[in-house]
């Protein structure tokens, strides 16, 4: 299979439990700027803080309800690396390609880009996708 | 305290059982270049792939004996993203700014660049450290 055109990686996520408890060691101690902070409505609710990491965007990630996938992780695997997000130009065509046959959720918020996590593939990586058509 | 000056992220590190198995994933589904593939004698002894992410390097390791801390980690949490590089220039400073009061073995293999893992630190993130003098 010709590989799908992958630009680079977009961001790294943490998973904390605590965000306001975890950010001063990222952005006192390693002295990461943050580039935003929000809470979004995806897997039930979640804050994400996007911190520029210089060549690459590290994202602390922390459930803001009490239950689903990020809550469980939690539970399971504990806090941590979470995820990889890759850049891609066609967040389609790159789902097709690196989970064929498998239905894929694209986000799309509209005036953002799209975004999408692949089903689990080897190795446990979590991998999320995100669109950013090249220039 | 103010911050260690942390150039960037140099790796992200995938822990995986069996490199040979994993390897055509990242090589042949997403593409990412060999940059290097070898195995050293840390930790017991574990072989390292090194493969480019485009903005950051992807790291895989996996060990290559049967004891060690690669092993009791792919035990207990199995396999996934493993931890994160970050480019710093002077590497004792980093060290004393990011773990005070903490005993930090620096590794100096000679010819290459310095690294250091530092004690365990918030989030359960482990973090490495290699140095890269800036030019």
């Amino acid at each position: 299979m010709a590989a799908t055109t992958i630009s680079g990686v977009d961001h790294v996520a943490i998973l904390v439990r605590d965000i306001d408890a975890s950010l001063p060691h990222y952005t006192g101690t390693l002295g990461f700027r943050v580039i935003s902070d929000e809470s979004i409505a995806v897997s039930g609710g979640i804050r994400l803080v996007l911190l520029d990491g210089g060549n690459v965007k590290v994202q602390l990630v922390s459930p803001t309800v009490s239950t689903g996938p990020f809550v469980e992780t939690l539970a399971t695997r504990g806090e941590g690396l979470h995820h990889i997000c890759l850049t891609v130009p066609d967040i389609e065509r790159a789902a097709a390609d690196l989970a064929p046959g498998a239905k894929v959720a694209i986000n799309d918020p509209g005036g953002r880009p799209r975004t999408a996590f692949l089903p689990p593939g080897p190795n446990d990586l979590i991998t999320e996708l995100v669109e950013i058509p090249n220039l």
